[in-house]
């Protein structure tokens, strides 16, 4: 039996003080429930919070990287993937996971949102401005209707992954 | 000296009537410029109408096929890519593209937009609505800031379109 | 720290009854080592035998699946790693593995060796003619010179896996 | 009706001089029967020699690029796709080829070779030591069988491939 899988997107460079508080408590939550966390596997932003978080609590931790190596992977990782081609593993990021979470929003986080409904996956955004007004929200709403559920906190998002590990 | 090649992706199943003849008219428009027209190839919506407007009027055409081989490919294309790889090569599309133009927003275009912003590409949006308030406008300006340009209709694209090539 | 992977390439549809038992051995083996075992993840020939030998000892199996869903996955995979893209994940496959074991040769084996060798990654080849005459070795010494070692048997991999980690 | 397209695979850095003329004299027999060549489109060895031969009579080039940019490209490309995934993008290579060339032998060579023949691909083998002898003509063919042939000389391979077409 395959363990679940519960993808973390999320900026890098670009995240928040709270998508990285945000990011750091997901992985707490997740390891909490014997779910494995997967993420983009960088020292950077979301990633290594994620990760980090759910290192704190004895998780483990699976890092698709975009480079060719090692280099720049969140020293929190304990299973690197190693893909070697750069943001065509975002569609990797997606189909591995059993619920993608996106905590925050970027360019690259958009692409995985985007490609995880494209292969009809559920998605669960988290943002910090998680109302229903927010343009991100209002935008995801409208491309994925039913397979966007907005969580207002991590712990929302947590119970709205049961919910679909339970209804999958 | 490469080619002019200009990326127009767009919705495949769910494309509009409007976003259909947006495609036919942008592919004639491209070629008439001697660009090459560039989009996933497959025999449906904007990807078959931009592929047909471009060869009404003899310009070239070349298609990023999802699948592993030539099934359900536009019999318009010239230049078949077969990357076996389905959505992930949606960042092929973008990286091979001098410039980005979206015509129309689902979910696999979404992702182009989204991977093209990633990688710093300027992208066109020509949609239906194609007013600043419209939702999915307002998204991708609030991520691209710089990088988005809106078209009102497929010659205000063009037009667009030779300013980004001037500039670069 | 990041586990140490091994990846242990071999044929599916085309494993001989000698490959089998190799990868079955080489699966209890490494995870006796407390390596995780990194295959190509389908239910079929070395990728599923390797991964049953692992399990059969309570190690812990990754598989990078071609496919873009867990259909054809083996029932001993823990770690499913789904990337939609064919054959081009075989590149995944080595660029993900700390020492790569080939078990057996077949097409899609010999592309796992030679993208290694591509990658600058040492190679040790178990074969069922595991001796420095057969055709497939000769081909490969002469391709890779210095990165490929011949093991006679799966303890002899093992060992030679040893020697390789201690030397990186 | 999509154009024939000629895969001419071959060694970047370690082409010998027979390799690279070779190349040049191949790119410009497929130019002159109007098919379409391509390769892994860096300035380097036979991808470059090729490309250089098709366009001294005025053929066409399409150029399967490992990198995120046009950086190292051959200047004799005329459709630059680029792929942003390392040496996965071999796999497009031979899937997009009606017919694959080998233009000698190198370990993303061989990774092509092996793509090919794991896609069911007919691969011609042109090598400097072209007898059937030779220890990668007898490696190839002994995976391959039936989709393995080999070429004397660039008019040779030019001559099997007529066949391979006129057959498929």
């Amino acid at each position: 039996m395959p363990k679940i899988i519960i993808g973390v997107m999320g900026p890098g460079r670009d995240a928040t003080t709270v998508d990285l508080h945000h990011a750091y408590e997901l992985g707490q939550l997740i390891a909490q429930e014997q779910w494995i966390v997967l993420s983009g596997g960088l020292n950077l932003g979301v990633m290594a919070a994620v990760s980090k978080g759910a290192k704190s609590v004895g998780g483990m931790t699976i890092g698709i990287l975009p480079g060719a190596d090692r280099q720049f992977m969140s020293e929190f990782i304990d299973i690197p993937v190693i893909t070697g081609m750069g943001s065509a593993r975002n569609n990797i990021n997606i189909l591995s996971s059993d619920v993608v979470i996106a905590c925050g929003m970027s360019t690259g986080t958009a692409s995985e949102v985007a490609l995880a409904l494209r292969a009809g996956k559920k998605v669960i955004l988290l943002s910090e401005n998680a109302n229903e007004n927010a343009v991100e929200n209002r935008f995801w709403q409208y491309l994925g209707a039913d397979l966007v559920a907005i969580a207002q906190h991590p712990e929302h998002a947590i119970a709205l992954t049961k919910d679909l590990l339970a209804a999958s």
